[in-house]
């Protein structure tokens, strides 16, 4: 059995470092767009070989989807028009308007919706490592609507991956991702904007950057290709949280402003209890 | 000679642990106010004996002062009021109230005004660790109001914690920190504020946490104890970046909002350039 992988990156990368390790596979085939990323997956050995994405679904019945989640827009009617019984498993941020697009098409059983909670501020090929699904967890979206052969293949890497599972629908999936991941990206891309700024005209901010700040910054490397369209199709929901949080921070601002340090010292003692949750 | 610490948690606790190993002093002793300290710094061993502050200007040249700020505004003159040549380090994090209330004092050059660039979000005892301050940077505040003898001694102190060291004004101080340590833990309060009050209606949430949330939360495990006197103390450059940052956000909400996202695009490839600073 064969496996290609649609998009070599971050995602997609790690994953074919990991699956090359396993005996699920006989060739593992890479499909990317990006000429560069092709050379880099080559250089890299991450893949048995680069092909053309009609190709791919020839010579391959699994197909891995690791592209943003605009590109899984468009290509997974494009991919499902073209499958008898190959698998498709998309690994995208966003299902909600992904898996709508989809709901209908004969083909539907052949696709399983899954999220790996698991990825760095990297991307391309040169971001792949091996393990980075390791103890993770894998969310599965309506996968009641994939056909159970398929899913059980799908399980099959994804038990390789060494990863946990567990279940949601798309709305409740695309919520809570807003609360836990999403909205920690725009808290850094913010972050790091208010302090550039700021750096230009006062140099020596960064000499005192420690770790406390590249911890709340770090994210804000992340790709603008990848989570722009992350926030276009998850816009209600990140809308939500955003209004929210900025929110918490006004109230925090006021409480500053107002010297009323005892309510401040409250707001700061309740966030404490996010050790409950973050060990 | 001998160094008396006045607050054995995180900052003064490592310090300790690191001082053990080197043959600078006789004796290290600690002081601290909370039972629980006391106890758990013996219990550690982090320093030779507890004591109380007087005796410790008795038996100690060195006195490091590692408390929350508010407790530093108090005994800085206390303490100033009662030595003689001893040398006084302190390593709060914020400065121009500080240095302020004691600009006046005879002993002021006895006095040496340093902030460590380290730490973690834990506190107390239980939180010291070694090699804490290694490679990481001091600055040093109106470090000419210094005698040039106490600052050596400083020094000598410092270098064998294994730090870098740089100067700055106390406005300059801190005006910088606000920027790359106070703003980020508000983010991450504020953040953590903002998801768990959506997690008491949505238990899930929490099973998708990965490692960007940790990375952006974590900061919100910090001490209230700790941090609302250095918001008080630092108020009027937390409240400028604060706003900044609050602006920042609310900009990406708009670009959200109004579903302009080659301009939400332009802003994260711009925040991009913190690669520049965090490698």
């Amino acid at each position: 059995m064969n496996i290609a992988i649609i998009g070599v990156g971050l995602i997609g990368g790690s994953a074919a470092l990991d699956l090359k390790k396993s005996p699920l596979f006989d060739k593992i085939y890479g499909v990317d767009e990006n000429p560069k990323h092709q050379e880099k997956a080559k250089e890299l050995g991450l893949v048995d070989d680069i092909i053309p994405l009609d190709e791919a679904l020839e010579k391959a019945k699994i197909i891995l989807l690791s592209i943003p989640v605009d590109a899984i827009l468009k290509l997974a009617p494009y991919i499902l028009d073209r499958i008898e019984d190959h698998v498709v498993i998309e690994m995208g941020s966003t299902k909600t308007k992904i898996l709508e697009s989809i709901a209908d098409h004969p083909k539907r059983g052949r696709y399983l919706a899954a999220h790996p909670m698991a990825g760095t501020e990297y991307s391309g090929p040169k971001a792949a490592v091996t393990d980075l699904f390791k103890d993770k967890v894998m969310v599965y979206v309506e996968a009641f609507k994939t056909d159970e052969d398929a899913f059980e293949i799908g399980e099959k890497i994804i038990n390789t991956l060494g990863m946990h599972s567990i279940f949601m629908n798309a709305k409740e999936h695309d919520m809570h991702t807003a609360y836990v991941s999403h909205i920690s990206h725009l808290t850094s891309f913010a972050l790091a904007l208010t302090v550039l700024e700021k750096e230009m005209s006062q140099g020596r901010i960064f000499e005192l950057a420690g770790s406390g700040f590249e911890s709340t910054v770090r994210l804000a490397k992340s790709s603008p290709d990848m989570w722009t369209p992350i926030f276009e199709q998850n816009r209600e929901n990140v809308l939500e949280v955003l209004k929210e949080h900025i929110q918490q921070l006004q109230n925090m601002h006021d409480n500053i402003e107002n010297k009323d340090f005892n309510r401040l010292h409250k707001m700061i003692k309740k966030s404490n209890r996010i050790k409950r949750i973050i060990k």
